[in-house]
């Protein structure tokens, strides 16, 4: 894969960060991280406390963390459920182990490895069955705030007011940090050669999208398919559809500036429903002579999964929803329409986070999955940056920024 | 099948009905039917004229019809879209061939048949495709009540005012008449040796629940299941799960006369929600340390759909509705719990009408597939005591009533 080979930036060794040599291990590191205080607010670049990983956990040097739209929902604070503060967000990060808790066995300091929010555990009735990549009991929970060992927060921080107080923690992994104290079963070692600003961005969207289209579909040669948002998430199901051989991609975007990566993905037909004087599923049920065989709904709009849904053929049409809906809405399908088609959801793509990831990341080492990791990243800056990252991704004016800690 | 031979009372042979020797082909028929003149009324059992089947239909001698809840619920006038009268309900029944329309090729008068209320043309896109059973020009449609052909009726009857009119058409197939009209797409062909009183009940509801098990949810060995509603389809779902091997089926049902049937159908564990103080679906996963495999709707109650979606395992449980919604409900279920559990329909329980139905059968007749048929028949009447019958079902009273012409 030439675009991962060429890439020097990110290549680090064990060691170079995070004292990997075990001079920290043990003991609580003082480092940056953008902590969020309310809802909307700017991230405050502030020194935090990290604590030692407990048993099963793993302390993490972040070299890179990119922002996932979840992060901007979380930002906003979309779900009043999860609104809890000061917290460190984000989510989609590569980095290294720094120390390990007791009872970690597969991971070293030093290791290269990414996190991701939904767990593995390995030995759960759950991650023992081949229908469902959720583990009983590492789950992605977007109210969960704390670790499990213990119920605690691992961050500190003196807030305005001099108070020394807890920070609390985001969707298993909170990345805007230098160092992160993550459950074990939420970590996946990388191979030492993969570069890791392009592994971060396996670490979420690229693998959800690129996941629903080969698991959770699993879109055949010739297949038609249409993309409902067409976000890094998005995107990736396009190179997911595009590599499988489907014959036709449609790409639904109420921002056009998204067709010109779009068009480099593979997707054939841009649709701008802002644009339309018809229902959109009608116009994508004629375009493809009776709709879609498959549709993904990448937006998070409660509309849009409606209209995701009807575009697809009947009988053996399915929609799979990856977005997540910050209006906690009941799906908008009647009972009676089941019967015509169906529609499924997805975590991080259906994929194993440890023990199906790593398959994922040789192949596209090995250039054998030729996803264009590179084409993902719109922006880079430092992490410093991290507001305006913001700011982009909530204007669709990036499709991923990159930050470099 | 011991049960299949021993049957006697239904031993027709092509030519004792119908006049297969051809003196009706090409006439008006005068017979007896079941006319619905208004919603909930008692049906009367009138003279109508029956026209020769047109291009690719059949008309049919019926001589089996039973009583499926989609009947009950078109006769209560549930769903207010579907109401045209006067109309021939019906649709669950076995009959004999009695002429047909030009360009039918596989079906000759004399043929031992059963009308399938969605039928399969077999040369269609979606015929042709191994993921749906929906064939694009004759699925089940509720609310058409003409022919295909012609966008006319078939059968005449001179109401109460003296006048001759149209009376309306059913769920593809009106079987509440001696003699009915239907497109040839809708109509499967029985050996000459199949007992046509059993086969009545696999044009229908014994094929959805047994076909939900197996073509849907593909139920294996050791699955847990729950059944919601153990009316025909429900115990039929339990016999198909019971066939493939299910260690452990729950059934739910308000009304405690069920049970009895139930047992015999291999089903363990019985729940009456009237009788419970927690939600029904805490108790199922209680009851199956963490929930079903498998959850079938087949009670048409929008929370009892509900409960059955909660009632699966996190992570691979599947829902299965086979209930008709009268209520036109949107499906009662949030955007955020699809990630969690599977939730899918199926229209007659997956089979393709003409093309799998008859291996159904025939292994039925050949006593690889041990279906309890016998047990599904809870009354047998003459055709004239149609009311009664309704009345049986309505009250919960009656599994199948077997109506003989
Ligand atoms: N299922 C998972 O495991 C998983 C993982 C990662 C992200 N997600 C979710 O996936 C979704 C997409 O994430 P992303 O990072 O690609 O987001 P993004 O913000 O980069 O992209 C969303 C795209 O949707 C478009 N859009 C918004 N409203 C629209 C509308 N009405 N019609 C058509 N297009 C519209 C936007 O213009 C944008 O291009 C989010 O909801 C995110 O939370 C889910
Ligand atoms: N999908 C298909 O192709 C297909 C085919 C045939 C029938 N159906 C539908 O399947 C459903 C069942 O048909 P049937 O003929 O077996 O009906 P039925 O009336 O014989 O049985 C329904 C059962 O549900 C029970 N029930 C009602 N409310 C309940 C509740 N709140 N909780 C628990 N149990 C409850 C009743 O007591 C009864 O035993 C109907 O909705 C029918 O329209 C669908
Ligand atoms: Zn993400
Ligand atoms: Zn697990
Ligand atoms: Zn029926
Ligand atoms: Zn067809």
């Amino acid at each position: 894969m030439g675009s991962l080979n060429s890439e020097n930036s990110n290549g680090f060794h064990a060691g170079e960060h995070g004292d990997a040599g075990g001079k920290t291990a043990g003991k609580v590191i003082t480092c940056k991280a953008a902590v969020l205080w309310g809802p909307g607010e700017a991230f405050k670049i502030e020194e935090i406390e990290v604590e030692p990983p407990q048993r099963l956990e793993v302390r993490l040097r972040i070299l890179f963390t990119s922002i996932c739209h979840t992060d901007l929902s979380a930002w906003k604070g979309e779900n009043k459920l999860q609104q809890i503060f000061p917290r460190v967000l984000g989510h989609e990060a590569a980095g290294v182990v720094e120390s390990v808790g007791e009872g970690v066995e597969d991971l070293r300091p030093g290791d290269r490895v990414v996190p991701v929010f939904t767990g593995e555990c390995g030995c759960c009735e759950m991650c023992q069955s081949d229908k469902t990549n959720i583990c009983s009991g590492f789950a992605v929970d977007p109210l969960r705030s704390v670790m499990r060992a213990d119920g605690r927060v691992r961050f500190f921080c003196v807030g305005p007011d001099e108070e020394r107080r807890p920070v609390y923690h985001f969707l298993n992994t909170s990345t805007f940090a230098e160092y992160t104290v993550i459950d074990s079963a939420c970590v996946v070692k990388v191979p030492a050669e993969a570069p890791l600003s392009r592994m971060c961005l396996l670490s979420c969207g690229v693998s959800t999208g690129v996941g629903a289209a080969w698991n959770t579909a699993n879109v055949e040669k010739g297949s038609k398919v249409a993309i409902f948002g067409l976000g890094a998430v998005g995107l990736a199901v396009a190179e997911g559809a595009r590599l499988k051989g489907a014959a036709h991609i449609i790409g639904i975007d109420i921002n056009p500036s998204k067709y010109v990566k779009g068009r480099e993905m593979g997707i054939r037909d841009f649709i701008n429903p802002k644009e339309l004087t018809k229902p959109l599923h009608e116009v994508i049920r004629e375009l493809t002579k009776g709709g879609v065989d498959y549709s993904f709904e990448c937006s998070g709009n409660v509309e849009v999964l409606r209209e995701a849904y009807l575009s697809t053929h009947t009988g053996w049409g399915l929609t799979v929803v990856l977005s997540v809906d910050p209006s906690c809405s009941q799906l908008p399908v009647f009972n009676m329409e089941l019967f015509q088609r169906k529609i499924v959801a997805a975590v991080f793509g259906g994929f194993k986070p440890k023990s199906q990831l790593p398959g994922l990341i040789n192949k596209c080492i090995a250039g054998e999955v030729k996803i264009n990791l590179d084409g993902f990243i719109s922006h880079e800056m430092p992490f410093s940056e991290i507001n305006q990252a913001f700011q982009l991704l909530s204007e669709g004016k990036a499709l991923r920024c990159l930050l470099k800690l």
